[in-house]
């Protein structure tokens, strides 16, 4: 009989350390919710953090939070107030869902409001799970032509529109990218894909650069001992002129520095890296140049585009996939992340659909 | 001897329908100005109307004008004042050269400068012959990968490029181009480059439309007898919703009719086709649903960003070219492009050199 | 008995020409929303308008609807959800609230939201009336020295400000505003604390000329059977250069011509009065010049801008009011209205507090 | 006799400390050039900078140098191209004028051109002198309305609009400013003029302070030994919330690292004053709320707008000028500046007409 119960394995981080595979209640949608069944989840650094840390600055997990935002499933139950989707749509989640409608909200930048529920940020739960409910409003279908496993990938690609939408990526700009994990990935071809027209990628390793040069970098730069000035330098040499853009993922001092000397003036640095608390920066040189700072606080708006642009095949992610694991093997999948193996580590929670 | 020597083959509209090649002095450079030896040089629709009609608007041919702005060539002297260019140099020209710092120009929209020199608008002389000379600062170097015919079709592609730009085309967007000429073309392939999802072409023409889709569209649309409520219908039935924008290049009221209707609340509609002095519009249709209603006038700050496009190999313009004469024929090449055969009849100015 | 019965006096439009003060029940507000006593109701075009015909456009008064949008009030009821009112909180009421969080919602454009709620448009009830509920996330707190007027001038406030910003007016602007009735006033106002140099008014009256002068109008002009030519040339007379920017309040055939004939290359028209289906105009003239042509659909995130403005004391909306009636006497207030005596009549819905 | 006549007294900094009266010649100007013969010029910091240090940053006098950038006077020659001047013309002066048109001229943003000429920038001379050659695009006509004080100071008031337009004042926003100098009272007064709704101004001293709140300032902190977070914490409380914007006026570590915690998140901080080369600064604190960093070097196409708000009463910057001198006492000017007394110094240059 126990083996009847409608079953939600849930993949739980209760602790630094602590992340269990555990057996969770399904859930019911509210009014404006809907029940989905996961299909694919990637594993985001953050995700790894967690698990590791047991919190990421001030968002400390105090109680058992389900991992995972970088997700697609299948509707399998609608809220009573819910029109535009029903049972079978295939959709992907956009994990930041606003609790209320606040002047963040109604201003278009809702990523800023303070009360947002976010999945897999304490306390709220992700869902690396078999179910999991989810603000309908922000589930978003995915056409035919596009794959679950795409879909999941949304999440990631949406750091780098983002980050080229915060950066102004205009046609025929020259583009710094430091970092080629998956958000300096996904920041090069989203910049691409704006009309960027060369990008140049840093990274300390050599195969990850490899990678990039395959995803469209027009240049690749390895990066082992030079000073900030060394690498503007350097970027300088391969573009022929300084990039307008340059947008940072590492979080590295030095990577920021030399972020801020190598962007052309009247540019833009864009900070997706999160570095230290204090960071030590040559401003001045920044200001008088009018190459302006900003930051990146997740992403708004960026569905839409992204399903439009994958659809289309405007942009290509799929080669970001490097290994898949049930969700019955969610640890075996986190120890693969952590080792920092390929790229994206996808994990597939339907145990009677593992297609990509 | 010396009087026969032909040195400066150049062709002058001198009132309607009156076409000639003529013999001029080769000009000598002013200090900020470089000579150059021509090359390439695009015929344009406004080329023609001059020959047929002798005017366009209020722009008249009083006196005689050499035609000819989409053009390429190589410096052959440079003005006292000149630094960034050197004898040898392969560069394009912007036609539109601004005579004085005026307000516009300060803000960075000098196209609209109401003394700006332009070739082949009265009075001023266009570059249809073997030697020009120019403002040094609106001649851009192309690189070596770049073709000399390639450097003449920035010209339209800049009206293309500050279409777009003016539009707003953002990631994901998806675009209604309204006409598949020259213009059309350039919409598309540059709506495409600065991340356009997916774009509609439409025309009378099939053949016309062909080239679209070989150039990109995703879709095309022919139109017949349609009224401009029923094209709208068309293009959000292929689109799957209504278009964010709307360029509209053939100056039709039904098309400017249509583009209002097509277009979703919240976007653009740029005019790049010149319609009638008054056209009736369905403006509370655009400005309830604030629709913005934008015209271009040429363009601005395009050449830098279409030599890095071309450069990257991120946009393809050479298929845009149909038919080539020397200038020799240029009467000839006039009547193909009158005709409306093909796309683009470039003219070879270098009886040295007629490569692409 | 029936003295004892929670009473709401309402102001309801059956149909064309047929307007009663009927008692509603008091309504109950939902988890999200608050029940207001009303205080202050301004009366809008649009309510004489529905009084009149029964429709707006495409908009019908199919069954009884209360008037009335320009609205304050203070709480006295809260819905469990609502965490930043309480009963007591004097606020000014956006009527304008989405029911669903859709894409223009998400981009900060939520007026042009579908589906949105809008308090007296059919079939929406608006809040002339003794007891009113509404989305809490709607209704602003009033500081303490901004009055019930004032917050209920907010709305058409929020007309100029949505106006002017969708203009660009800038710092040193000079602007042209067609019209002054009150969202002529209202965009005059809104222009100058934006920082607009001089603002030029047009009326046919010389009386609301007068009012405007008094509000602040750098110059007016008198309009009578001037072609929109020669509007356009005296309009750069006074102000000794074409103005950046035009606001059109009339809807005016003639006038929106003008204001395209006034505009100055590279500047704004924006449309806000609203005229004939179809319009005939010099849209090749704008499009040239690369006048931009702007309409507005009513407002968004207005209110909090307005309320700091009202209270910092750097915007006077004070004056705007010239007649006041009880809400019992809500026919004679419309009547009044319909004769277009003085710009804003007001109606004080809460028997024991008729202070402005 | 004709020897020792006085002809273009001028103030000559030749090094540190070493600022002297000395006689030039009159300059003759060129075909884009006027001739003009001085009237006021008020003293900069980085005038009373040059004398004291013979530098500032890269920038190194190396040989004799006129000192003086912020200047009106009245034409007197004008240059054979010159149209739109003629002498007895009262004008202001942009002391940055481009000497080629670069890609920074093309998009509007001059100031950026590395070549620019500018006034008392070595090596270029100032116009604190007799009389003064420039370029005739630059030299803007002063309204009969407008002092040739007021002009000079649009200097400094360009410097507020650039900091104010990069900042992005809108209406109704809350402005925090660090600093009551000169520049933070410009500041303040863009800010408001653009629509502000509140402004907050601190500095250290109570009689700047005082000057501030004259000026408009709704409140003013006096700073003396609060940590970064205690300032911020404090402007919060005096707004009721935190600013949208910051203008940074002092450079100042502690007062940048203020900027950033009082900024609200998806708002904006930008530097004007200028501090150490490297600054340690919470830059993740401002990433993750998305408040952009932007730099001002110098300014663009402020003049016009400048001299419109003069012109219109819309801006008042004449109690700016605390003292004045003729030229002939021009070091005692320098001593008095030097002092920190009062706000600006002005220098009258014509013997013949020291009116403000």
């Amino acid at each position: 009989m126990a083996a009847t119960k409608p079953e939600n394995l849930s993949l739980v981080v209760h602790g630094p350390g602590d992340l269990r595979l555990e057996n969770y209640p399904i859930p019911e949608p509210g009014p404006n919710e809907v029940l989905l069944r996961m299909h694919s989840v990637g594993i985001c650094g953050s995700d790894v953090h967690y698990w590791q840390h047991g919190r990421i600055g001030d968002f400390i997990v105090k109680k058992p939070m389900v991992l995972g935002h970088e997700a697609s499933g299948t509707v399998v139950k609608v809220g009573s107030l819910v029109t535009h989707l029903r049972p079978g749509d295939r959709v992907a989640i956009e994990p930041g869902a606003p609790r209320e409608t606040d002047e963040f909200c109604k201003i278009g930048r809702y990523n800023l409001s303070p009360t947002i529920f976010f999945c897999a940020t304490p306390p709220d739960d992700g869902n690396l799970c078999r179910f999991y409910k989810h603000n309908a409003s922000f589930c978003y279908k995915l056409p035919d032509n596009v794959t679950f496993e795409e879909g999941a990938l949304i999440e990631p690609l949406s750091v780098g529109i983002h980050a080229c939408r915060r950066a102004g990526v205009a046609l025929g700009n020259k583009v710094l990218v430091c970092g080629a994990g998956p958000i300096g990935m996904v920041s090069l071809l989203v910049a691409k894909a704006m009309g960027a027209a060369q990008v140049v990628v840093t990274d300390l390793s050599a195969p990850r650069l490899s990678k990039a040069k395959e995803a469209g970098a027009d240049f690749i730069l390895q990066i082992s001992k030079e000073s900030p000035q060394e690498i503007a330098s350097k970027v300088e040499g391969l573009l022929g002129c300084k990039p307008e853009i340059t947008i940072e993922c590492t979080g590295a001092e030095t990577a920021i520095q030399a972020g801020i000397y190598a962007t052309c003036p009247g540019g833009t640095l864009v900070l997706v890296g999160l570095g230290p608390e204090m960071t030590n920066v040559p401003l001045v040189h920044a200001a008088t140049r009018e190459v302006d700072i900003k930051g990146v606080f997740r992403y708004c708006n960026t569905w839409p585009v992204a399903i439009s642009m994958l659809a289309s095949k405007s942009v290509n992610v799929k080669s970001l996939v490097t290994h898949r694991f049930p969700l019955e093997k969610a640890l075996e999948a986190f120890e693969t992340s952590k080792k920092g193996l390929g790229l994206k580590v996808m994990i597939k929670c339907d145990p009677k659909n593992q297609d990509p």
